[in-house]
């Protein structure tokens, strides 16, 4: 079986896993207030051009986002979020589990836009009963979102526009965020998120790291306390080092966008291959998920050999999958894969 | 101004003040343990036509919902409601300060079909990543609904069944179950509702109190420990005599009933004299609110009289409103606006 | 049977009872939004001496604990409270339902010192894993406390110097504040309370009112959004202005404090009493509630006819217990008792 | 600087990196359904002697005991535990963060006896006010403690008994069990925990791995919906596998007893070298924590080679430290500590 199903399916890119061998029995400080850590953290800040800005390691995605929106606040504050978005539709309720609802908004393509942010911030405080509502007061996006769609510069300066101005935060999971800043169609570099959000991460898990999300905060009211609220989530890892080798390792040299470029290389062919046959995409996009429509019999095909995600029923006949490449993706499946779908379709 | 805009403009029935006068000097049990509450509570569980049942008594909605909802869910799990519920809109995120995600869906009418249920159901079930998502496991309701609709007996029958056959807990929220119990179109009663709900509540506050709910709970497992979740939700009145002697009124000699049927009686005069000049309703119910569609330069001129709720705009010239009326409304009132209405109009 | 083992056995003081007759049928608008909430809430900052801060009505003292706190603190933080603090000892844990940890520290008389707060406080920011601590943000006080004793002017003082100087909120619960204000020993006055503490409230529910707590927030940051809070806690009473009408009442020609003062007065009869036999008390104290250490038998015979409070063991033989005076007591029940205890000793 | 402090200074044992290396590029499952976790949780559940269990991997301590009580506990209900347990002291309110009360009971040793858990059960279910506290459901226990001892068998087998009497959890946190399981004078064994406790878990961050902690779930009640409350707190590790092939690695060929038994027996010889020079102990134990009281001046010398823990001031000139060996210490450096402080005392 060939997965395409995620991301995540094998460990660690070689150079990680070999400066965690090198580094293995190097004895440091714990709970990532160690060297490696520290360097880490200066070389994200490097590549944000920016250093009035805190970076901080956690293990896990469901983690951070819970982490920082805990963090940010107050009991009756929410956070608007694409009906997509994972902290609404993937996290187990992570979120109000914390005590805060998440404020969903429609959106077919994973995308919010700055007017629905706007609009549903007016309608709030124009709302005679506004105090028997969820005070809206963090935006959440995704780069890329969960359909591997990407905010163009001026989407996110838009948002960021519309939060300022109304007291909102900005708040940006990347969780795939190699992905995007390495797509054909990209124009939204770290700084500018740096200088855009209020607080957004780099993801490591889905981008060559065994695991690890760094978070960048640049609000100074987000920056205050924020490791007590690390520890309370349990997301300070006790060999925090290793979190920092793993960054370190993937920000030197830029590996980071080596290696995710490499995949959206991949889901690139794939993605030629789907259109000379002339496969509908459920959404267009040119990151590291694929999202063609095909007869559910294909699919039953293409299962016997290849791991999928189901995405959603398109009609009788037809289904929305996911295929998924990633920094480990080896060329050959994606060749076989294609000359697959070249010859089932 | 003459006050349309809710049902609790007023203080308490006249009898519920009397009987507060005579017995406040009495020395009782604080907390709901004395006989006044025990008094009520029996007599309520007479009006269901069942012995196996708690009742008690809390001061608001609010604190209600709340605290019926964090007695029955674990931390996972959570409560679907229509997207116009009181717990989803208006009670400041209370359900997810609690810890749990209130699961939306759509309705036009502000109910929830036993089909909505089934399918939401059933998906969260055949979903390969399920646990990533909040287990649905409480269906709320309101009887009325907050647009003043009312579930048939068919359809909280179907309702129930779905619920029971797939382990959700049904919980009716019956803010204005007297408006509900008493309406033209009804066909449920407190038995039907005791037999068909897992938990339900009738209200007080906005039929005939100063203030307080009695919720009835059926099935034992929520009926456990009850009262600590009540004290951990600030709903255990220390003075809970008060709850009990004005629920023990209104249930003496059909109180309640009485004066919900003059509210809706009263309605349905509004109701009628919209009809004559055929002012379209933003949604046809036969109880306490009633949500016309009017031209602004007629809901301005109304203003100066007479005080209703903003509901919603409906084109560049139209909105619709509310009015309600209650035990409190004076006939006066509603023959002033009717005529008021039949003129403008 | 007399009760005297609680201070909420009656209604509420008929002052209160007639304005409540007088105003039923008034329409007025709803959660605590209409004219008397905002005049009672005016008087209050009269008597306070102050026009820098926000008057709120709240239903019962679990309630405004639980709101204020969990509108004051972020996810990290925590509250310094005494052992036997009534929101560590008798809330149900409502603190820790809405994320927060009591710190407790060891109290005999129900008091903090300024201190043992400073040495906690040093100690948790002279911690090496400081992080992994909750961190200290409150102090919760009583005056009077559970214990009925009363925090002098210059420990108040001391108190409120220590939390400025280190950033910590002063949060002053008033439940039983009338029995306070006017205590014999007393020198602390509400400007006092307003100008050292940053939220505290003014108990109704145990001095005169059915029910209702008057919370004074004096601190900038508490004050923001805080009726959202009120809200979300399900302490926004829809008929407000029951609260407001009550609180008018109250503090209207110092009726508080006069029939507070008399409570007092019939518990320095029964410590009178007891003196002349010589029975020790668990802890002096000059407010409305009296600890005694009496004999098992004489307990068990006062049982029969007087209801109290048990309190803890003290020998085999021994146990001390709680009798309570309020606005209501009866001047022939405590000369009834006075008399039994006189003749039982 | 050699790090005596803690026991996860360094990364993990030779054969789990090679394991990690040699799997690296597999494709399996995500989210712990993969073979190497099922086979983990299959060993475990052999060396356990038992069938009858659900075995769970999760990141951290503080994850996983949030986690475990957040599944296990309604919202009134709280956990006993020692002031020294690491829920009450150590993870920034993590429980409460999670809306549960941790239950203090003062304790010397690290330990919880039968008779107070017993004690303060009965005194909870015979107060009158009962609904007004915390129902205690749950009884935590470490094993070692934070102090390094360790239960009997005997002591957790009355330990036990109460629980089940009393129908409260038994929950031992064995972060680092291994140092127990091998102790010198111990007598209990995975059987005996998996069949004394209701939920267990086995520490693998400082016992040998990166980082893991293998949930061992034998009450049905608790085993339910498990992976839920995990995905919701965080602990849903993306790249599961790395739990499953460490902790299979750790358990194959007893390699996690093997290299417990070695760092029990460094720390044994640091013992012998305080006892030679006659040191006080905080606490006697036989794990591989040590806490000796030494002079002021000595620890300053020491702090210029050694890194330990600051544990307590004992008197002017003295002060409780720690020092901690581990599967990673060298026996080189154990033997210049040593040597250090026979010359130095």
């Amino acid at each position: 079986m060939i997965y395409f199903n995620c991301d995540y399916n094998e460990g660690a890119h070689e150079k990680i896993m070999e400066r965690l061998m090198q580094t293995n029995m190097e004895q440091t400080e714990g709970y990532g207030c160690d060297a490696y850590c520290r360097q880490a953290g200066k070389l994200i800040l490097e590549k944000c051009r920016t250093k009035d800005a805190a970076v901080h390691f956690l293990v896990g995605g469901t983690q951070t986002n819970a982490t920082v929106i805990a963090a940010a606040l107050r009991t009756h504050q929410g956070v608007l979020a694409a009906q997509t978005a994972h902290i609404n539709a993937h996290e187990t309720g992570a979120v109000e589990a914390g005590g805060h609802k998440v404020l969903v908004l429609p959106s077919g393509n994973g995308k919010l836009t700055a007017e629905q942010v706007e609009e549903y911030y007016q309608a709030h405080i124009s709302d005679d009963s506004f105090e028997h509502i969820v005070q809206p007061k963090m935006v959440y996006i995704s780069q890329p979102t969960e359909l591997g769609t990407l905010y163009t510069l001026a989407e996110l300066t838009a948002l960021s526009s519309v939060c300022r101005k109304n007291g909102l935060y900005l708040f940006v999971d990347g969780a795939r965020l190699g992905y995007g800043l390495t797509a054909a169609d990209n124009d939204v570099t770290l700084p500018d998120l740096a200088g855009l959000s209020d607080v957004f991460y780099i993801g490591g898990t889905k981008v060559g790291a065994l695991f690890g999300e760094a978070v960048v905060i640049t609000h100074p009211a987000l920056r205050e306390d924020f490791r007590y609220v690390i520890k309370q989530h349990g997301g300070m890892l006790a060999k925090g080092r290793l979190l920092g080798i793993q960054f370190l390792t993937l920000f030197e040299n830029d590996l980071y966008l080596e290696i995710s470029r490499y995949a959206n290389e991949l889901a690139e062919q794939i993605r030629e291959a789907l259109s000379k046959k002339h496969v509908p995409l459920l959404v267009e996009n040119r990151t590291n998920q694929i999202f063609p429509i095909l007869p559910d019999e294909i699919l039953a095909r293409l299962g016997e050999k290849y791991c999928y995600t189901y995405q959603q029923r398109i009609d009788a006949g037809h289904s929305a999958v996911r295929f998924c490449t990633s920094w480990a993706t080896k060329k050959s499946a994606v060749d076989e894969l294609c000359g697959d779908l070249l010859e089932m379709l």
